[in-house]
């Protein structure tokens, strides 16, 4: 067996301890690139093929809520189109390319203020994302949710997306959006 | 009346027509720098001299409550140091050069999900800085707060801060901070 080296111009035949020390590299080299992009991005994508928003933990805010009867907490953000959208008031409709994060944890109530409510188990991040074209059956979003700190997708098949329009559809008006950008100075 | 225009190494006297218009060179431009200044930071510093920090909107989530004794909805923000120790759950002392952002609303109720409350009118939004060499009587942190669209700064003058420090002194084992930072995957 003969191992090549990538010499400047030449290809040079490499053989014995040298070949191994290189085939080592290597090896090592491929397992750190898989390891790399496992990290990246090892969350499954949705049953309907989306996949989960890279680095949206750092997306700016537009909004908050609560919702007293699920008792849960919600914060939603924004990427860069979403956020100039909401900044410039023209939410309605979202532009093509907005995705908005609904990030939802169960209520819990402040160790040192009792009258507080404030974050406890992570539930799930939803998203939304606008494409007009792609999106034709549910009001030109795409719809995914992942669950738990483990970002378990949800729904068996496709259809789950029924489920979130369904829910959405009361308000069409608002171009299917719950959310109102919050007011800010 | 001469007029002085610095030509390299030397100062030459200017009188006339040659001389006004370098005049009213010199006046548009300091109106321009005055202008630029102020719409880069019109929001007048509080009381103790904290200025408010810019682009404290862009900042990354750290948590979110929901006050229920006087209705109020928060998000917390944090600069780039408090969201780098929030997610290698180093809060406890919060690193020096930690600034918290709080932005807190009205409660409202969602228009179309009742149980859902949602930001209405814009309170304050309010800050924490860590220096503990600075601000040796109040734990280690300044605090500041602006209120309303307008960004008032509150308090007529810096004995403000004993209002913000008696109200965060039953945390002083969390480092004096009322948040603790959301779960998140």
């Amino acid at each position: 067996m003969v191992y090549y080296r990538y010499n400047y111009f030449r290809i040079i035949p490499l053989k014995g301890v040298y070949a191994m020390k290189h085939l080592i590299i290597i090896v090592f080299f491929i397992i750190g690139l898989t390891c790399q992009a496992y990290s990246a991005n090892s969350v499954p994508p949705a049953p309907n093929g989306i996949t989960i928003p890279q680095n949206y933990k750092d997306w700016r805010v537009i909004s908050m809520s609560h919702r007293e009867d699920n008792r849960t907490l919600r914060v939603i953000l924004g990427n860069n189109t979403a956020i100039d959208a909401s900044r410039a008031g023209k939410t309605n409709p979202w532009p093509e390319g907005t995705v908005l994060a609904k990030l939802v944890w169960k209520d819990t109530v402040h160790p040192n203020w009792e009258k507080a409510t404030v974050p406890g188990t992570f539930v799930h991040a939803e998203f939304m994302m606008k494409d007009s074209h792609k999106y034709t059956k549910t009001g030109g979003w795409g719809f995914a949710r992942w669950t738990g700190m483990n970002q378990k997708p949800y729904g068996k098949d496709d259809s789950f997306v029924q489920e979130c329009f369904g829910c959405h559809t009361p308000v069409k008006d608002n171009d299917y959006v719950f959310t109102h950008p919050a007011l800010m100075p």
